[in-house]
């Protein structure tokens, strides 16, 4: 696992993101699984803060998922911690008590309540998480509060990732600006149902928490739950967007506030941003791939039928084999279930239509089709033929990588 | 694709199988797409036979699926046409004529209607058949009538298929004795739904049709839609069973009749050694898992629950790597969408109790387990402590041999 290389997928480099008031960072290395790399993050929010939360839909949640479930209605948000190496998924009543003591270690530095901290845990599920070396670390941790940036923090959440992810923008807001930051980690395990892996946003803009949960949903849904690496749901899922209100804005305090477009669009940017560069960490993946889905009976039709494509791994193969096998395509197009018209179907790769109406294109260019399948952005684009619904999704191939790393994890 | 060798997991040898009197087998070369093998094969029905069948719930269905499911209701079945190399699967309008042409050319030769023919075609999705050598070769096939046996009709509808499958039985019925003999092909593109990949069933026994169809769709639950391979569900899953009659026994005409229970176990033996077999053929496989699922809300939970451990790539590799992973087995379980308890979930793998109560078993022995996994038959066993719904799904392991495969399948 340590000798994986970057993915050739990944970013050039870990972008610019802008500092977000009232949000404070640190890492630390507990030793939790690694050694020689920080594996613990605290990210501490000022007084005033909101927070707004999805979770994964897995009946076999994580001892931190059912917290933040539990607090994330009741609390006045101070803090957010999180380990890498180690799920506390599976881990019964010591995983309860563990999770337990962490939010009680912070809540002394902090002088807040325990409920008023966000946890989330990533890594192997079943083992006991040694809360110890995280208890031990939490002076280190809450002093060096302020000294590091984002990029240390995405670093520390990492597992099987081969990058740190992050993304952030700034938009107009009341005659200044609002900011957005978000880092991500997630790599195998990644079919996002409710929430995702772990996703964590901040925003400086002044917004009453239902509203902001509302537009979390909303936005996750074209986003983290639109992409799939492997069609396995984490046990960990977890995305938490955080305000702090410290832009200087009147307070949006409804769905129906003009205010709402432009914080929408930038929180799209960011979180779609983010879930991209999950797929372009995907376990052994080389291509990156997008899958358009239009003519389906309604969005959530298409949605299912973009998404057995980009789970299917003979769609998978063939991308990664650099192979037009569009007839894998119209396999995973049936298998969804969803209504579709066979004879009026059509598929497009790289913009070149190579089936339409119930048979092959005769005669189509293959050289633009096969120019587009050696390079790393792949397209798939198919019309089912019914009605006017429409999905994006987002995914990778799979390749000898993704079986290397997974049949050897754990050991 | 030629290259590949026969499955570590295959049986010793084709077992022997019984004769069905009223059915007479031919193969032929025709040169669909494979050289040096045969690729066509027919079986001629004695008139009186009856024949009941499945199909894939595709809704991109092949020419040859809708064919027999426009036939199998209302003909005088005389024969079953399968080729290889082809699926004749998307190929619209030329793929509705090449059907037709293809029944037309037996029928003339066996003096019946087009429509008493069974057509089934398996291979590369897309491609126009290249019929003509199919009628070509109509006078050859149709002449061979009763020169092959099944050894031989196994193999001409083989394609990534290492090996040729087939299972057969003989039952007490009215004093005498009842047959029956099948042959099936299958190794990847396996998740069959409603009917499965290509089987083929035959039996002497005199029955009326609705019975046999009745208890054909009841014993494929248990057997060909119990497998997995790799979740993705072919466009051409058929499963014929014919009965000729031949037996000597009084017409059984009602599912009341005492001697269905003998027929219905021994047609239950036949359909699910074929179906293990086809696991068993999987791609790339090295292990033949069986995953048995207890405690559900009910058989329908338990089955949803099972085929997603089965279908989990991070199980699979996880097998694959002789890793007791048992944390990829809750996620699967969690991601399913049905109901557990997961402060109740038990997990065995090799009859080894390694987690129960929400948590890993302490001190569980692992060299019994160790040794169970570096076997090449695994057992999983989960009870998911709600009801008492129970299944059965049988799977193989995810090896980087599925991926050499299929990222050049087609090329």
């Amino acid at each position: 696992m340590n000798n994986i290389k970057v993915s050739p997928l990944a970013p050039r480099e870990f972008p610019e993101l802008p500092a977000i008031v009232g949000v404070r960072l640190s890492v630390v290395a507990a030793g939790i699984k690694y050694s020689g790399r920080t594996d613990v993050w605290l990210a501490e929010l000022a007084p005033g803060t909101v927070v707004a939360g999805v979770f994964t839909r897995s009946k076999t949640a994580s001892a931190p998922v059912d917290w933040c479930r539990e607090v994330i209605s009741k609390n006045h948000p101070r803090a957010v911690l999180v380990n890498s190496g180690n799920a506390n998924a599976f881990t019964g009543v010591a995983g309860r008590d563990a999770v337990k003591a962490s939010a009680t270690a912070i809540a002394t530095r902090l002088d807040c309540q325990p409920d008023d901290v966000f946890l989330a845990s990533t890594g192997v599920i079943g083992e006991p998480l040694p809360v110890q070396r995280i208890t031990e670390s939490m002076d280190a941790l809450v002093s060096g509060l302020g000294s590091v940036g984002w990029p240390q923090s995405a670093a520390a959440i990492m597992t099987t990732d081969t990058f740190a992810k992050g993304a952030g923008v700034q938009f107009e807001l009341d005659g200044g600006h609002g900011h957005i930051a978000g880092i991500c980690k997630g790599s195998g395990m990644i079919e996002p149902d409710m929430g995702t892996m772990l996703g964590f946003l901040f925003t400086d803009v002044a917004i009453e928490r239902e509203v902001l949960q509302q537009l979390l949903v909303e936005c996750n849904e074209s986003s983290f739950n639109s992409i799939t690496v492997d069609s396995d749901t984490s046990t960990s899922d977890t995305v938490l967007l955080a305000a702090t209100g410290t832009a200087g804005n009147a307070v949006i305090r409804s769905m129906g506030d003009p205010r709402i477009g432009a914080f929408r669009l930038a929180l799209d940017d960011v979180m779609q941003d983010l879930a991209r560069q999950i797929v372009r960490d995907g376990e052994g993946a080389s291509k990156f791939i997008t899958i358009d889905v239009c003519g389906a009976e309604d969005d959530r039709a298409a949605r299912v039928i973009a998404k057995s494509i980009a789970n299917s791994p003979l769609v998978k193969t063939a991308i990664a084999g650099e192979d037009a096998n569009w007839g894998r395509v119209v396999m995973a197009v049936g298998k969804a279930g969803e209504q579709a018209d066979r004879d009026r179907l059509r598929i497009r790769m790289g913009g070149i239509e190579i089936a339409a109406n119930g048979q092959a294109v005769p005669e189509y260019d293959e050289r633009p089709l096969d120019a587009h399948l050696r390079g790393s952005e792949i397209h798939i684009s198919v019309d089912v033929g019914v009605g006017s619904g429409t999905a994006r999704v987002w995914t990778c191939d799979l390749t000898e990588g993704y079986i290397r790393i997974n049949a050897d994890y754990r050991s």
